[in-house]
């Protein structure tokens, strides 16, 4: 790995072309090295179908390539024409309630429509012929944000007919199909699949099974779409191909990341955190969102670093980072001094090979004209582009960041999410919400962590955590089994077969730890039940047969956490004091030593440092140390 | 009155044919005598249009009926094939806003719907003609749980068609209908019946009278659909014919279920006492309903015993009794252990003839996959099978149970909840919510109640309470007025007339009662009104002329219970306290003992015993005796 | 101005014609001078297609007119009859979702439908050629509560297409209108005015410029309705034509009423103080709902009365008074005694010519057979008549009643209504709702206000606020920078061009005041910023840049308010202790005495008296006098 660089989302498009030169030199100025454009510019390619205009283009990478600027240059179809409509009046998209979503904003498509994939390989072509050996361009955004605004998921005439193909490839015939979703249950069976619709606006919730099947093929969908600009794009550049994912958090979990990640080069995401923490973190109260409320929960950035970590096989940026104030959350207030800086630094310890803020100049018109950028519209600096600045200057003096292995591995796996969302059960239970909720507990303990594909090797990681993974087959089982650390899974674990059914034997059904849920129950807020020693289970327990031995408990007796050898089942949902208990249980057995930080305080180690991060909204101490709101330190990491 | 049984609901279709065998035997064993089948075999029957095969059924009957069990049969008119969408393309029911209902669940059909309601008729006769004598069937259910899921109320074109209909019989030229609906208010008239729409998506609200007529239509025509399996089972066999009522509650009053029981000849409800809890009881805090999570609410289950022994005329069971968590609920805690005992028991001593269980063995696969049964889905005892041993056993021993006559009578009427919800005038008035703190005041004082349609007999009680009847005939009055004891009516007393107006002379215009709603006013929650010597009027409370004497007022002397004689108008609606003191009231002028239970103890009276049942999660005592929580206790009845 | 007067809205066509004698004679009697009516009769008035019967009608207003009383005449297009729908299928508007909205109550219509604005057309000059020179006929209403029940805005075709045109017209070209809109920003531009939909069912938020120009057009096609029937009644009548508004509050801004009222002659507002306390006034807390809920806002009436002043071009009336219990709002609580007196002085001490009841006698059928009225169905007085009574007495002792000028200037302009609706950019940031706030600060320091538009002289108000005017011009800025006392604008003010684009240089660019808005955030609840001296600011909060005089700062010494000269901007929402500090500090500038008034306690100046209004529900004290709850007392107005 090179040295962290920075970057900013750029719109030559928006301006006169007599403002590009100096907002380069500016740019270049600031210490900023990437700047990525076009990825909404298709009526300024091609104004008119098949009247293609790259010229300004051309003059627009020239000028930031002289500036010292290395170009990411995204691919337009996130915002077809509306030209593009004449051509496919029903490429669109439709929700939940049938209707078409309309022209007027952006991600107007299916993305089952055939007609409009043809139309995105075309223009990838063109870009790529003209652009792919650019010098530079030195790496590829394919469309914006899949799935953003509910748009993985089309109930379109078009999704329909793919999804009856879809079927018909997995299951070969109706009788089946029938068979594996159980549809004998209410006389739900079909003759034929055209026959089969889509799981909307049935009378009561329809059959599981369609729905989860009807998730896997609008993620498959998804990585389709994807795959067609990669194909298009390969042969005619040599470039990396990333895609900005809008994150995943509990709302965007609507395709599998890894499986658009697995044809892609790196993983980006787009980190906004004041606005996430409104809108996606449900598990905190309001005191906490208060508290937070201009700098982001302090773990929820963290762990999409992790993840998308993982989806990009090691290689991942923040290709739009919040420099202030956005327009699109309830509310929107603006980040404490320092925040840009510390969002910056969290991401580059976590191993970000860039970081890029969107955007440079606030735009005064359309839709976000309300979103900060390191610009005024105005052009006046904004008070982002100074910390971003500052951030510049200290990866000059710091050199080279290597992400070190975390102490400990998080499993994560998108169709978990789907099946909960499929069948929650209990109103509030979100597998993300479960997760970040087990990967805040061991930031609080001090831990570095991976997050994994349950695919992945584990075998460099002292201590496992697995939460909610509804699907976990024998062989995923026996490695958990044959893990030398601490392994912890559940609740949830294995509960479902792949036809979505529940498998017998009862789950977990993990070897060699005797434990079977006999029966479950969700638990309304309020309903808590305290654990012996501390902490309470709320929201899900499971009631557990079997031997194995108890590690914690209820105060009234029933097992939580149970363990055979390093193989740990949690039968329940633990608050934060609970969670605390869980993870301090397996670090100790782990070996790893676990640290009581202050509340805000979040460490993240490096190859060769220590780099503690300040969230709270006021100075924190550390080992004699002060460090400020909103502060950021470091350190030579401690040998352990 | 034979002793009482129990049963269980059972699934042959969805288990291979070598488990029926084990799982009847398994039944016989636990000391249960009836099993449902066949309600949702739709597609098993008639695989497709015209080929049947009943062959299985055949065998599953006689396998069931050998071990000693008594089978009800069902029609699975609930569940019609996807081919039937084929020959009926639209059968399909509409939503409020317009839109079909589609395939993919239950209960996918439109109640107007001529072609369907003859498939139905052409399955029942089939059925009839094949089961109507078999040793082994010794009831018949028609079709499942009308109304649920909010099915009986369809805005369908079929819907349309048959409205206009109605209409046009009711009121034979669109003049008089105009007249009756007072259509000249907003120039609302009609020149055809053909001009009429259904009344949803109207600007601002349509004409009360034109959604009360429409709510009776909505009604009739659930009763028609039914009828049409009744004429067509009625020569073909001489065993009884029920229906299974999703219970009633605040949301399932849609269809008169009198009415539809008026052609029966047992009424049976679905009892899931935890789930309804959380979505149907809705006038206690968040306290109450924490502190009852595992156990119901204390009224719930036992006012709608009470109300189906009214619709069944007598006879009546509960045909679905929740055995565990269930998995349609935003939350679903587990039974505190006793609980299916306590509910069996309290069903019996309320004159239930059997008590069947939902349902055998937990399904793995689809929609209900997380709803327990007496077995889990490894077949292996579930808690409930140990509770449902237990009761055969103690029915063993007790012998029969004839239910006596209660000391109060409760009046409710469908119509009266379909007024009140076309017309709340407080956001927070719910009918079936005023019924149940009566009823529930009745119950903490110790007092065994009977349900009654004011049609009904009243002169074996005491005591009469008729909370918020809307519509009230002056031969209803005449009668109430010549009641022995004392009666309660109001508030909203005969408040419309049939057609939907507001009577002059203005309400309740009792006989010899000198009251009179001068005024009306609903109050948000917090704008409560002390009653002199306790309690609150909340919710409600309308302002009374009229000399008749004050019983109770509000500290700042307005009258809320007044009398003539044993004839009193309760003018508001009282809090639980306030409450308390009407019945009191009542009962002390009835001459009835009341008691002053502990908090969720309750009582039954039967012909020959006392019952007792703490819903509490805590012992509780009694007259020196301890109940434990979820405890049963019975002793010979104290005479009177 | 003559001396005040009193009337009622009365519909023959509800009630026998042996009744209407009596009626007259009675209102007469309670010293009412106006009757209303006729605007929901047109099926009385066309039963059929050009069949006309005004029989009835004639003898109405004849009977009404010989008992003394004047008469408003309604024309009845807010409710056209069914048969209208069999000539113009089309003309209903449609909702959000794309939806007609159907017939069965009123207001079915599209304000863009060309057909029935003709048969508006020809139903007005119909009536006016009938009655225009009746000499009992003193007055004109025009339709009913435009935009009432969400109906300014319509989705339809018809709107469609005329939104296309006013495009058309308004920018000439779409390459003109791209441009306008920055529509290059997602590639949303177009190539026809035929491409462009109206701003509903996007994928996400569509652009604001987009959505501001449709409520531009929304606006505009109001006033273009009206105006037809304007020309048809003005050569046929020379008395004075009215509309009555359904109050502004926060949820009906949907047309610009000061450019409906351009067209009229004076201007009525409908005011019902309990219904819109619920679900008009947003800003306040439970409690101070709960000790209002019978009295309404103290100001929200207030406001209004000042606005049609305005409207009306300094004439104005109240045509419909709440007189006890409504049915629409989500809970209806009667008035405290003596309210409805209250709030007919209140309007009248701000200049009411008059004000009138709704309505006569409590309608026993239909929509709203529970809105109490002066009558009872059963005819006997409401205790409002009483009230009514009782104010015609007292006006006839006090005479004529010469509204003020008042101390400050509020300026109002829907169009910053629309503009915050369309990026409210703070979930609770309403443009109302602001004005309130400062309205209310105003009231409560005792001074009298004059609510004006933007375009009107300002130079006799010592004081001006002007919160949350988005759009202002070079010349309103030159003006208010010219103005002599203290002119207080902000927050948002000036922060947008007509375009909807963010102002270079940044906002608010005031001549003389070195103040720019350099970042802004909305703020959660919760979040407040405590300032120096007392008070809070919540909701909003700009960062200011320049050395404009501080005048109040937050505690971390973020300017609020600033000044050079008399100028002030206002960078936040203050909370109420704020707002007064922004009063008191502007009063003292302007020379003008504040009042610290007692809780609920209001003043209103005349040419002559001080009038002072008790909306608490408990006495308070004043100058050593004691006011009764819901107590009204005036004496001579100090000298200043
Ligand atoms: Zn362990
Ligand atoms: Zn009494
Ligand atoms: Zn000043």
């Amino acid at each position: 790995m090179t040295r962290p660089e920075l970057g900013v989302c750029y719109y030559p498009e928006h301006w006169p072309e007599d403002l590009w030169a100096d907002d380069a030199r500016r740019m270049a100025e600031a210490g900023l090295n990437w700047v990525r454009i076009g990825e909404f510019a298709w009526t300024r390619m091609e104004p008119e179908p098949g009247k293609l205009d790259f010229g300004w283009l051309d003059r627009a990478i020239d000028t930031l390539g002289q500036a010292g600027l290395k170009v990411v240059l995204g691919t337009p179809t996130a915002t077809p024409p509306r030209w593009m409509l004449e051509r496919h009046p029903d490429m669109l998209a439709h929700d939940r309630q049938g209707r078409p979503r309309g022209f007027g904003s952006r991600r107007h498509y299916c993305f089952s429509h055939e007609g409009y994939r043809e139309e995105c390989r075309r223009i990838a072509t063109l870009l790529g012929e003209r652009y792919g050996r650019n010098e530079h361009v030195h790496a590829w955004q394919i469309d914006n944000e899949y799935g953003c605004h509910d748009t993985a998921i089309s109930y379109s005439p078009a999704a329909l007919r793919a999804f009856r193909d879809w079927l018909a490839r997995k299951y070969q015939s109706p009788q089946a199909l029938n068979r594996a979703w159980g549809n004998v249950f209410w006389s739900m069976d079909y003759d034929s699949f055209d026959q089969i619709g889509l799981p909307n606006l049935t009378v009561t919730e329809p059959n599981p099974a369609h729905v989860m099947d009807f998730r896997r093929f609008s993620s498959d969908q998804v990585a389709a779409f994807n795959r067609v600009q990669v194909d298009a794009l390969r042969p005619l550049t040599d470039r990396p191909l990333l895609h900005n994912y809008m994150g995943t958090g509990p709302t965007h979990t609507d395709f599998d990341h890894f499986d658009v990640g697995a044809d892609l080069d790196i993983a980006t995401w787009d980190s906004y955190p004041l606005g996430f923490l409104v809108d996606r973190v449900s598990d905190r109260d309001e005191a906490f969102r208060l508290d937070f409320a201009r700098q982001g929960d302090p773990d929820f950035q963290a762990f999409h670093h992790d993840l998308y970590r993982a989806v990009g096989r090691g290689r991942w940026w923040i290709i739009e980072q919040q420099p202030g104030p956005v327009n699109w959350a309830p509310w929107n207030p603006a980040p404490l001094p320092g925040m840009v800086r510390l969002w910056t630094w969290e991401a580059i310890a976590h191993g970000a090979e860039a970081v890029c803020y969107f955007r440079w100049r606030q735009a005064p018109f359309a839709q976000e004209q309300q979103h900060a950028g390191l610009l005024r519209p105005d052009s006046a600096d904004a008070p982002a582009l100074a910390e971003a600045r500052t951030v510049a200057e200290e990866i000059a003096q710091l050199g080279e960041v290597r992400p070190a292995l975390g102490h400990a591995a998080l499993l994560f796996d998108y169709q978990a999410a789907w099946a909960i969302e499929t069948q929650p059960q209990g109103s509030d239970f979100s597998y993300w919400t479960l997760t970040l909720a087990a990967y805040s507990a061991l930031r609080r303990a001090g831990l570095s962590v991976d997050i994994l594909h349950p695919s992945e090797d584990l075998s460099n990681h002292a201590m496992v955590l697995a939460p909610g993974l509804v699907f976990m087959d024998d062989a995923l089982k026996a490695r958990l089994a044959a893990h030398e650390g601490p392994v912890i899974v559940g609740p949830r674990a294995a509960s479902r077969t792949p036809d979505f059914a529940i498998p017998v034997p009862l789950p977990p059904a993990l070897p060699g730890l005797d434990a079977q849920v006999a029966r479950l129950e969700s638990l309304m807020p309020g309903l808590d039940l305290p654990l012996e020693g501390g902490g309470h289970v709320h929201r899900w327990l499971e009631e557990i047969e079997g031997d194995a031995e108890r590690v914690i408990e209820t105060t009234d007796g029933r097992p939580v956490l149970m363990r055979a050898g390093g193989l740990h089942y949690l039968a329940g949902w633990p608050d934060v004091a609970g969670w605390d208990r869980v993870v301090d249980h397996g670090a100790a057995e782990a070996g790893l030593e676990t640290l009581a930080l202050p509340e805000g305080l979040r460490f993240r180690d490096t190859e060769t440092h220590r780099f503690a991060f300040n969230y709270a909204p006021r100075p924190v101490q550390w080992d004699g140390q002060v460090i400020q709101a909103a502060g950021v330190a470091w350190w030579e990491k401690p040998s352990v």
